[in-house]
């Protein structure tokens, strides 16, 4: 059971707003194709800025960390982050410097992260984080031990106060400038897997899993 | 002339310290292979973060937009900002859900972002920001108007208190559970680069230009 999106002041998209979207499936649509997240937060009037693995259970999101780490600790009272999401598509170059662009799609998720406590929860978060990364790797691999759940910090952020942000397409240029000599277009850009290399270490006898031959990224591309 | 990287409490990496690096070759490096940034800023006590597009000349980053945007309203005083680039090598895959991890190499630099005002910088800013992203555009483009330079503001960070941080190779699990019969290993990611395509509102006669047929992603990838 979803919950409106909460379309607030702060994340109404103001610059080309026609490119803006608060629909839950289609926000939910770029969180699950991402497999990095860039988690802002302030920290002694800083901002920081940290890339992070996260998964995504109904309408809440979760990241986790080292119980030590910088980002997680500052996080952990329920302070204030966004966490943003963000697929290049393509490069558009247009007749005029002016109209350079990229087509991608992006999501900036505000709110209060709270620490998970609940050891259910906790449990689910992790599950959620690996098989958001690889499906199916949770049930083939040895779970975190009771000292390594202490030493794991998981946080969770409600989707509650969110933003989409969409441009595809080709350039747009202003009109007198169609008839300029310059070439226009789209440079698309893809992110791709390649097949997937064993660990030196791996005991004899292991054979890649069917989670890993067959791996897609979230957005579809298979190892070429 | 580079200046000695800064490196600060704030940018020491805590978080597994043997993956920092300071050495502003190795920061250069990772900040020219990156299409989209990532940056960091706070306004009303709310951490914000936007990709974006930028631009590298010596030690300065750029970044540009409409005077319009709320990101660089917010930034345009001199406010601390945390820019941020990311490049995802890799899945790592380990025999316990604890150890499972990411090959990347990210920057990270925090600072404040000033306005450039002085003409010529901007124009070189904007230079190389398209350049940035598809070198020897710049020259086959109409260059900004008045009016349009009027609307754009331009920001400059200068790379000071800054770090790397990267991670390469296999899985590293605990020493007793390279026993363990589970399948462990590396699947690679790759960003590609489809062959460009044309406007449809393109003028008969343009040929597709050197710089576009010629394209390699900053990394190094061309078209397949």
């Amino acid at each position: 059971m979803s919950v409106p999106l909460l379309r607030s002041d702060r994340t109404t998209v103001q610059r080309l707003p026609k490119r803006g979207s608060y629909d839950r499936d289609i926000l939910n649509a770029i969180l699950d194709e991402g497999l990095v997240c860039h988690v802002g937060f302030v920290a002694a009037g800083q901002p920081y800025v940290i890339p992070t693995t996260y998964g995504r259970l109904g309408d809440q999101l979760y990241v986790h960390g080292s119980a030590a780490s910088r980002m997680l600790k500052a996080m952990k009272g329920g302070l204030p982050v966004c966490f943003t999401v963000t697929h290049l598509d393509g490069l558009v170059l247009a007749r005029s410097a002016f109209h350079h662009s990229m087509n991608y799609r992006s999501v900036v998720v505000l709110g209060l992260a709270q620490e998970v406590i609940d050891p259910q929860e906790r449990g689910d978060a992790l599950r959620a984080i690996v098989d958001h990364v690889v499906p199916g790797r949770w049930n083939e691999i040895r779970p975190p031990s009771e000292n390594e759940m202490r030493a794991t910090l998981v946080l969770r952020l409600a989707i509650e106060e969110a933003s989409a942000k969409i441009r595809t397409g080709p350039p747009v240029d202003d009109d007198a400038d169609y008839e300029l000599p310059f070439w226009a277009g789209e440079v698309p850009i893809r992110t791709t897997v390649l097949p997937a290399i064993a660990d030196p270490r791996l005991a004899a006898g292991i054979v890649i899993p069917a989670h890993v031959t067959g791996y897609r990224l979230p957005g579809g591309a298979a190892a070429e």
